[in-house]
């Protein structure tokens, strides 16, 4: 296994890429998203496997954007409002990582361990298929109207196309939490353990054994076919999605709305949704 | 409060519309879906809000057109059957409320205290956010082809992407009533509040607080956007079906069909299926 | 009630189409499907009909395509692999069986008496209603990466558009059955009968009883011209998935891919998912 | 013949529409545009003709709207500014006018004998086939934005499809006149008959047996599918264009702003376009 | 150079297939459309190619479907009427086809000697490039509608998205030809050589070295990318429409409707088109 | 008149932005570019202006990217091939510049003084409004075949929708300059000045004062409403190609295609197409 806050491993058939940062709830900087999209790209291109596999570790699948990262803290006050910065931070890394796991080849399935926040949501919201530890400890955050942002990865598709019109819009419009329950009744979820597992990591097994034995018996280009297949249905929305958000967002950086809400945050003028 | 058959305020960050007829179950008549949609239009230019929140009072949210208004009754004979009656009061009147519903800039929620019939089910069906006071008095039904009309307001788009193929053509081919459960399951429903409160204002003044406790952190701008960004994904399916379903709806008018269709019901020839 | 392997009936206003196979689950052959084609196009096309109802006998509903059938075994080898022969039996019956379900005229319903398997399943995605004997017996199953095949039936579509991005890609991508219990959760069933009734026929009898009931004082004309305006919604999803679909799975069988699963499947070099 | 603004006439396997009011310049008023819909409407429902042509008499194809009816100059002032009037007089009619010629199922053939101008040119770029008695004499001109209104009768979608990006942002960006020189380039137009006719009735009596020529030897039936499989291409586009149209017109109209330009417009504080 | 009928060949970074019947006017038989359909396949998977060049022999580029060939005049008459039959002539062949064109990877150019009709013009505006010998002697014709057929090979897309609404409707609703002069304004022809080659041979040399300097330096792959992107435009269009015009096609010819125009044809009770 | 290399002025009601390095022929490296793209964006929240018209100096309107630049020459070899550099210098870059000039609410007017190459051709394709001065001298050129890079700007849906799909081909698969002439003919152009203007100052004038007259009558809300409706039209194919676009050239650059092409172009292994 390589790699240091995000793991990699090709086992058999299957890429597994796992997040690795538990004492941070899995927040991932600006970096770590571009290393995540690296290995994704990686993934797709390994010669021998039919699936990837994206996991977690500790209690949290993924936290989102870790905003308090001292990348930030430490960037000179007029790059945080300059279109260059923000350019490469937000509009390239959104893009990249949102095509990147839109056009994956390969079935792309995640083992969630518990919540799932911002960006980090709107990723799981394009994966293929979603197994997950307890429902009950497990919910979807997307945040962005609390950030003063807008929504990210595609989200604003995605959660139309996988909520329905009520819980997006709860979820986008409102910035509320969705709840494990609400998402498995949804048709999200593709499985829960309710109960099964102590551990992330016998979770995590659990899921790779159960996905290696599913697809034991199949045509892997078959597969791959139905992949394409399937994408059709979405393709414009999420692509087209991609393309809209990423300027409304950057948009927000350059007026320094985020940035202003942030400090709110911190001086706790305004609440935090998470 | 303004307004007597519908009431409209303003309290601080949201526009409240509230359904005043409840002896007659709030059936609207022509007039009133007209003074419906000004209030809506109003409510879109208020310069402070970010809700619009739709509310009702008694026992049914609202059920649909009234048709035994006295305005019809003693409309000529003549004019009944013409194409200047139906463009004006069938055509352009749902032309206007169902782009105004669909295109409304701000959050738009409803509190449903009861079922909801016709006309006022397809704009319900347009709204973001839906909150329940009971799920087992709550039902929507689209008696369009028992009237021998078809369906209104959109709803043969907001149906089939809200409640999947199976259940809107129950809806709309067999017009049968699509009890809360079912639309609890299938997401149309934000929350229930199934035995929290006796009277329809306690429920109403529940959801007001609610909405107005979700949206307090929030930069207002960012919902705004996230609702343009939802809408995408939406907007050709809908506005399409709007001008398809007016005019198709127009020349049942003009041939007589739900004409006669009421006086068969009148005369208990056919059944009603409300 | 005409046909042997099909029957065919015009009960009042409901066409009812019955497979009649259920010593071999209903599992339909090449010519059997064809004569499926043959009847729903009859049955657009009876004058006095509102409804076409298709219904079963036995406990599967239909276990899919019967690939045991004695006409593929005395097939010469070289006609197995040649373009000529998968035109006529795959392309073109696909592409057939798919148009005709999906344009069908009138209410296209189905009394499903148990599982339902490969491109019957398709089909059955393709009709408005669905009735349901027991939900516990009853799940549907896409093996076509099993097989060595792709979606078929515009199941490419229909399972996104119904299902869900996670079941449909369960379905699809893994080839896993989907329970009706996940099936009623998703809005795919209009009603289950848990329990009530023993026999297959008793169950499609109150089937067809329901139903006749439920459009009893509607106006037929409404019901038609409501499934257009909801057919405009998935139209192009549909018709381009069957295209897309018809020559991929084509160029499987020219390639010898389904049939050499056939061959393991038979020799259990590999398992069969049904 | 029957009629008198509008002539309506069926002869042999073609209804003849003819403007009649060359005085006018075939500027029509509301209630001509209503009769035009009716006799269209009509014309669609003719047993046994394959097409319907619309031509003209005098200079001008149509002037468009005549504003300077006296219906309208006789309204009391209130009622110019309600909602009422406007959804009466130009939401209904407008929608009806572009939905049905959007939905003409036979062929819709226009010989154009000058130029055309507002509502009549949106109406044209509706019709399948196009016939100019001198490409130099002829023009469109979509003068909206000089009136303080928007694009009408779908006029957004067919230009731009018809046109082009450019020229369709000249028509209603810039409410300039699209030469026929450029409609005859851009392939608007399908025969130009320059210097065959000294008078509109000889060219309509031209296009008129050129058209009968045309489809003797063809099968109706087909005619008629091979027109449904043409509007596939363009109905959501159109539908949905004509639905927002319509909407923001109306809303210019109550907020006032066509009335004032009309004010300004006669006091020549602004420039007619044409 | 293999083949008889049709040749194929590759020569260097080019394979150039050759309609080779000039004393029929390349005309194609059904199994002669099923020949060029296998060498197009057989092109799109040749390793070091990068284009694919249609070309053709004596005056014709390609006078269409031959029905006069003795396969059909030998058929059994009670086949003729069956829908096996035609599912595998028609469904089956037309289905296959155009995907095929569709969807070839590889540059798709025709140099084109001359005339085009029926299922070959609808392939031919399929191709990405289009050369032209002599711009007065080429034109296409799309005759369905004088035979008693639709739209075929997806026509009904193609003709609407290259000629515009005019010129598609005169062509698909009137059965007339669009003459070279017509296609070359309309931006359907890349280039004509008007009088510089006497041989269609010589002609054909020309285009492929004029394609062979055109491809010299530029980049594969970069090619093949652009050519997926390019297809993005219109790919749910035209699969689509191939889907739907195949059914209508083949419901013609169970009717009997070709059959009976064939007869009528022969007998000069109508006239042909061409 | 502010700036240096790329001129912004506001002049009444009018934004001019000129680029202003005729010694380069107008080609921008990518600081440039995105100074572009900040005035572009400026030139939006300009409150007074209707229109925005870019113009150019010298005999090039714009050689595209400029490739020589020293920066790129400047940059470490690592940098060179690494996502970092790439996402910042390409895909941030590319993504804003399509969505800005897409989403432009003023007029987007370009007074073309000579040829246009590149990511140019592509920003000049999302124009409204195109002045030539002459067409002899104008070309587009969209050589990214040539370069080892795919479609830019959204050119793959623009050229598609401007071009039709021969010349669109031409243009991406061949690299192949499409002419002034061709362009006039697919009225890709709105009007040439052809042998009127001297000097490209003199034909900037004319341009600008004859937008200032042509807009001069007009309501400006609605132009702005006139273009969000012709926008509709376009709006998801555009932002689609935008987002499709950008992460296929980035995978070109990340793999070193262009860098390698670059050398190869430098030593004359290929030749430049432009």
């Amino acid at each position: 296994m390589e790699g240091e806050d995000i793991l990699y491993e090709v086992r058999g058939k299957v890429t597994i890429i796992t997040f690795n940062i538990p004492q941070k709830l899995n927040a991932l900087n600006g970096e770590q998203y571009l290393l995540l999209a690296k290995l994704v790209e990686r993934a797709d291109k390994e010669e021998d496997t039919i699936l990837t596999l994206i996991q977690s570790s500790g209690r949290f699948f993924s936290a989102g954007a870790n905003f308090a990262d001292k990348s930030l803290a430490n960037t000179d006050a007029a790059d945080l409002f300059s279109h260059e910065y923000w350019l490469n931070r937000f509009v390239a890394r959104n893009t990249y990582l949102t095509e990147l796991f839109h056009n994956h080849r390969k079935i792309l399935a995640a083992a969630v361990n518990g919540p799932v926040i911002g960006l980090s949501a709107s990723l799981l919201a394009l994966c293929d298929l979603i197994y997950v530890k307890e429902e009950k400890d497990f919910y979807i955050l997307t945040p962005f109207a609390n950030l003063g942002l807008v929504a990210e990865g595609a989200a604003s598709a995605t959660l139309f196309l996988r909520l329905g019109w009520s819980k997006a819009s709860e979820a986008l419009l409102l910035a509320k939490p969705i709840s494990g329950k609400d998402l498995n009744n949804l048709g999200f979820i593709n499985k829960t353990y309710d109960g099964q597992f102590k551990t992330t990591e016998e979770f995590n097994q659990a899921v790779h054994d159960e996905l290696v034995n599913a697809f034991e018996n199949l045509h892997f280009d078959s597969i791959i076919q139905n992949k394409q297949l399937l994408k059709s249905n979405r393709d414009q929305l999420i692509t087209s999605a991609n393309s809209k958000e990423v300027i409304r967002g950057f948009n927000k950086w350059i007026e320094g709305v985020p940035q202003g809400r942030f400090v709110q945050l911190a001086q706790k003028d305004i609440k935090h949704k998470f």
